[in-house]
Formats: C-alpha cells, sequence, structure tokens
C-alpha cells in the first residue's frame, strides 16, 4: 500500500487556462487528476494520475444514494521565487481519515495520500496562478462506488484528487462580510456527522443558506442542533471572537469540523500572547459582551478565505455591528501572518509548509 | 413539461434474469433506465428511457462533494393473473417532491413521474418475478450534476429510475427482528434533513448501523436528537407500539421520515376501528408500559419488509422480549391484509394500485 507508485498517463489534450485574474472558486479544473481504487481484497491498490476526465458509474452507486463520501480542502501556493507549495497536508490527510472513520470507508495512507497531491500539483503546476491571493485549490475525495441498494458500507471505493484554480477570495483586499444566525435548520448535531467532512452537512446547509443570501448576508451561523443556543461555526469557517481582550473560539464538540485555519490561528495567538479559549458560548452571551460594549472583532477561519472578518451579525431581528463594520487588529494581524507564511513572504516558524518542488 | 413524451431506445443487448428464489435485496438491475435531464433555461427535459448503463460525470459533479441528492423507494408486484401494480406511486411522488423542496432541488411533475415509471416497468416487464413475496423494486432519484466546487445548489440535475427484482423479505414467514436502541449516534434532528429522503440520512446511519450488527441486532431504533428521549423510527422503518389494545406511533416532527407503509397502516386500522394514535412517546415511557405488562406488539412499517415485527428490543443493557419474541396479531393481519392488497389477492377499498398495464 505505501510502495510509492503511482502510475502516469499523460494528457496530451492541455486545455488553455484561464487569466490569473478571472478565477473565481470551483470552477476551471487542471489537466490531470489523481485517482485510486479499493476492493476488498486488494485494500488500495491502482493508483494513477492520468487526464482529467468524467467519472464512469452504475447509477446504483452508493454514493448517489447514501451519500457515503468524504472530501476534503487544502491549497497550493506560488511563492515570488516559483517555489510551489501546501499548508498543511497532514492536517487535512488526518481529518480525511478521521471523516473515513465515522463514514465507515477504509483508511488511506496518509503519506501516500501526501505524495501522490504533491505528484499531482508538481505535474499541474502551470495551473498555480501567480497574481496575488491566488492559489491553485486541492479537492480530494472518496467515493463508495458498489452498486448495492442495501444501506450498507459499499465494498469499493475511488479516492480521487482534483485540482482547481481559484481567484483571490478578496477582490480589493481584506473586507468585513454580513452573517446572520441561522434559528430554523440545523447543520449538524452531536452523534451524526457534524465533526466529518461529509457530503450530508453540506446538503443540509443548502436550504439556510439560500435564505440568508436572498435577505443579503454571505453565510449563516450556525448554532447547536440541541439547544440552539450555542455557537457552532460559519457555513465553511470556524468563528473566532474577541471580547475584552481575549480571543474565545466555541470549542470542539463532536459537532464542529476541525478546521486546520482555526488550529492554526490557535497556535498563532499562543504565540503572540494573545489569551485564547476554546469554550462555549452562546449567542446571548456575546450578546450581553456586544451591549457592553466588550466585542471588539469577529472573524470566521477557513482554507477559502484564511480570515473573514465579520462586519455585522444578524440575530432574532437585531443588528450587531461589530467594530464599525471594520476589520479588526487582530484578524488583519492574522490575515497578513497566515497568508505571509503561505506565499512564503514571512518565515514559517512552525514548519507549516510543505515543499511540491 | 408535462407533455408526456419519451423517447425509446431498447436495450438489444439484454441480461440474464436471476431465478425468481435467488434474489436479495439490491443486487441485479433491469435492462432498461428512465433518465430526464434538468437545465435552467429549459427545465425538465429531454426524458428517455435507454439501456441500463454507467453515468457519465465530471468528478466535480455537485453529489459527489455536497450531497445534493433525494430519492425514493416504492414496489411494482404481480398478481395472479399477470397484473403488474403499483402500491400508491403518488405517495412517492409527493414525498419526492418533499424531499426536493429541503435540498434546493427543483420540482419535478409528479404525474409525469409515475407515467415514466409505468411505461419503464411496462418495458422490463419480464422482470417483476413471480415466485410469493417477490416483487421489482423501483429506486426513483435525483441528482445533481453541475460541476463546482462552490457550496451552492446545482444549476444542472439529473433524474434517473431504476429496477431492481427482489427476493421475498421473509423467506420462511413473517418472522421477529431483534432491534436496538441507539444511545449514541443520531441519525436526524429537528431543522436537519430528517424527513426528506436524502443520501445524507443514510451516510450518518452507517455506523451505529454496524455496530449493532456485530452484536446480532438487525437495526437499530432512533430516538431524538435533541434529548435523545424520544422515540423516531427504525433504520429504514416507522415503528409502531401496541399498548393496552391502543397502536401508537411516533407523531411527524420534522425529523421522521413519512411513511407510505405508515399512513397505510394508520388508515387500516382506522378502518378497521382499532385506536391508533400517533403522538410522542419517549423509551422510558415504552419501557414503563413493558415492566407492567401492557407493551403487547411493537412492529416496523416499511415498502421492503412491509411490516416488520419487533421481538425484542434492547435498551441501556435491557433486553425487552415482546409478546415473546412472537409475531403479534396486528402485525400478521397489517402483513396479510397490505400484501394482499399489493399482490391483488385482496380488495383495494381506498384505490392504493396503480396497474402498469
Ligand atoms: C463546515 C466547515 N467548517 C470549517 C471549515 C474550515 O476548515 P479549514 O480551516 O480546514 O478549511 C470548513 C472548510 O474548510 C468547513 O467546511
Ligand atoms: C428512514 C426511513 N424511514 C421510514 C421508511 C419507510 O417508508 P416507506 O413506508 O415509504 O417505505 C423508510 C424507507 O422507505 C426509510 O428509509
Amino acid at each position: 500500500m505505501s510502495e510509492n507508485k503511482i502510475t502516469y498517463i499523460k494528457n496530451e489534450n492541455v486545455k488553455e487556462k484561464p487569466a490569473s485574474d478571472q478565477l473565481s472558486f470551483g470552477k476551471y479544473f487542471t489537466d490531470h487528476m489523481f485517482i485510486q481504487d479499493y476492493t476488498p481484497d486488494k485494500g488500495w491498490h491502482n493508483a494513477r494520475i492520468k487526464p482529467y476526465e468524467p467519472l464512469i458509474l452504475d447509477p446504483a452507486a452508493i454514493v448517489f444514494h447514501y451519500g457515503q463520501t468524504v472530501f476534503e480542502g487544502l491549497k497550493a501556493y506560488r511563492t515570488e521565487d516559483n517555489t510551489i507549495q501546501l499548508f498543511r497536508p497532514d492536517k487535512n490527510m488526518e481529518r480525511l481519515n478521521h471523516s473515513n472513520d465515522r463514514l465507515c470507508i477504509p483508511q488511506i495512507d496518509e503519506e501516500f495520500a501526501i505524495d501522490a497531491i504533491k505528484q499531482l500539483v508538481e505535474i499541474d503546476q502551470d495551473w498555480v496562478p501567480n497574481a496575488p491571493g491566488t492559489s491553485l485549490y486541492i479537492r480530494p475525495f472518496i467515493i463508495s462506488t458498489e452498486p448495492y441498494l442495501g444501506v450498507a458500507p459499499s465494498a469499493n471505493y475511488q479516492f480521487i484528487v482534483i485540482l482547481s484554480p481559484v481567484g483571490a477570495y478578496y477582490a480589493e483586499g481584506i473586507n468585513p462580510v454580513k452573517i446572520a444566525v441561522e434559528n430554523q435548520f440545523v447543520r449538524a448535531v452531536k452523534g451524526g456527522t457534524g465533526e466529518a467532512k461529509t457530503a450530508g452537512n453540506y446538503a443540509s446547509s443548502l436550504k439556510a443558506q439560500e435564505q440568508v443570501a436572498s435577505e443579503g448576508y454571505a453565510q449563516v451561523l450556525w448554532l447547536d442542533g440541541v439547544e440552539k443556543k450555542y455557537i457552532e461555526e460559519v457555513g465553511s469557517m470556524n468563528v473566532f471572537f474577541k471580547v475584552n481582550g481575549e480571543v474565545i473560539t466555541p470549542e470542539l464538540n463532536g459537532s464542529i469540523l476541525e478546521g486546520v485555519t482555526r488550529n492554526s490561528v490557535i497556535e498563532l495567538l499562543k504565540s503572540w500572547d494573545i489569551p485564547v479559549t476554546e469554550r462555549k458560548i452562546t449567542m446571548q452571551e456575546l450578546n450581553d459582551h456586544y451591549e457592553k460594549g466588550e466585542l471588539e472583532e469577529a472573524f470566521g477561519s477557513g482554507t477559502a478565505a484564511v480570515i473573514s472578518p465579520v462586519g455585522e451579525l444578524a440575530w432574532e431581528g437585531k443588528k450587531m455591528v461589530i467594530n464599525n463594520g471594520d476589520t479588526g487588529e487582530i484578524a488583519k494581524r492574522l490575515y497578513d501572518v497566515l497568508t505571509g507564511i503561505q506565499y512564503g513572504k514571512e518565515n514559517d516558524p512552525f514548519d507549516w509548509l510543505v515543499k511540491v518542488k
């Protein structure tokens, strides 16, 4: 399994690349993909990098019916000296296996997977854009392929990695967003699949997202599914609040996704001697701090945006304007340092980067 | 949209059919499938019945990543005079649209879909088995096909129907199963997707199912995700309890799937003047009735098994043996009458059947 042999079938028919300043998110895909099969007798085998092309799947494949699937998201960055580097891919592969466990999908070899990603990105390195803030988004995912309509874990799987050049999240510099607290829909609950990165959590979120978007909000802030009191996370980001000089983020509780960016933010804050606490926090408590003028900053953390300041939070008909709707000091510093590390402009004191070539 | 035009491409390469007594569930598929496309400009279009064959999908198709998909399950039965008939297909198409709404998938034309199913089953009518208790399982499903990694509803979809001849659920007559109450995992929660028939609910259930199976239980009994007190449903069945002569089933609360069989059971019981109540019921209450000798029967209801008596219920280390582990009187009567109606041996006083030909 861990013998590092990947067959390479070159794409002789490469696509035209979109201009670096015309990229959005997840719309364009590169010339190659990685794919590996799983069968009960052979385990994971037949690793190959081949032309990006459609999957051919039986209509009864379990993934279509029972959603037995997991995924990851990370990025490759191009530095000024044209190094291409990944940010903490070990964390993503660790989380992928954590998700696999919840979804009854066989474990992958994490080191081998990182190596496969490196080889794939190297082959498609010309697709890593160079305009400021752009990057190559990497989407590893595993799907269940057995054609069987019984509700049971699949016998067979495919582990696939596709690549997508993505634009700068903030076209005009880091900019606060408006977020609405979700009171009706629930994304995940303890005992469910919230801490796994799996399709169903996102399917469940579409309707809430659609509703708040129509009211002018960028994303929803999810509350816990049990009491609808405790703050969990934002759409596809974890969330942080600065209250009286202390940075607070909801503790991992089984229904929150453990973000790689979240973990990196905590490490950085600690290294800066800024107090940071992982604990339960209710919307009511947050509101009380806000009323007393103690809510100094709010921001999300995630691979796509890195840091996303929250300028306005809507809750039960009330609009909480945070830091006058401007980017806070800590959010700005985290954004600058994290992107600085990712693009090789800053030191990498934690050894977070993995060079592709 | 509702002009009833379905292109037919005949499969010239038909498969050999498995023997009627060697069928299990969801393993064999017939010679043809129905498929229809959705695009924002054309709506649902290009309805066709064509040879059963693999789907060809971009690896970035939304269904693989965010699970935007819904499905249904119903059956076609062969009667003694070789009529082929569907059981309440209108209910399934109504529920499909209900699921569509929750998953931000465009509504389908229910009547047209029933017609498509009838045409497909008629074409593959030789696949409807005739051994006692066998039937043709019909699986309509909709998948999101747009290649896009943003978390948003897909622009494009495919509505597909596949058919699978299935064996008798009870090879040796109706037989009670052992069920374990699930205390750790949660299938669905109010505000989530529990009342929709969508992949994520089933993905979430795999791990719990695997655990109880290893302890000798057929399925899990799900409790509510909030308080883990209230009884919801069993794996892929709704659940009923007979207590002191009254039949009780958990009321629809937003996280329980509204079963077609559940609805049919309630109608039948009412027509027989047997008291039937839809209400909240906790495991504690059920246990109290059990202790007092008042729990007379327990059974599940679903398309696959029709009625599945529960002979043993495991809860917090305790084993509740119900009706001495035998099939109860009401479960037996419901099973006989429902299957009698489905196979055309009994009158159909509620007009539940739709003839295929
Ligand atoms: C639900 C959810 N929470 C949090 C995150 C942030 O995780 P990470 O920092 O690893 O990107 C993501 C996305 O990646 C997510 O989908
Ligand atoms: C979760 C769940 N509950 C209940 C049912 C029973 O519904 P129906 O009677 O329509 O088959 C099913 C299966 O069909 C199911 O998947």
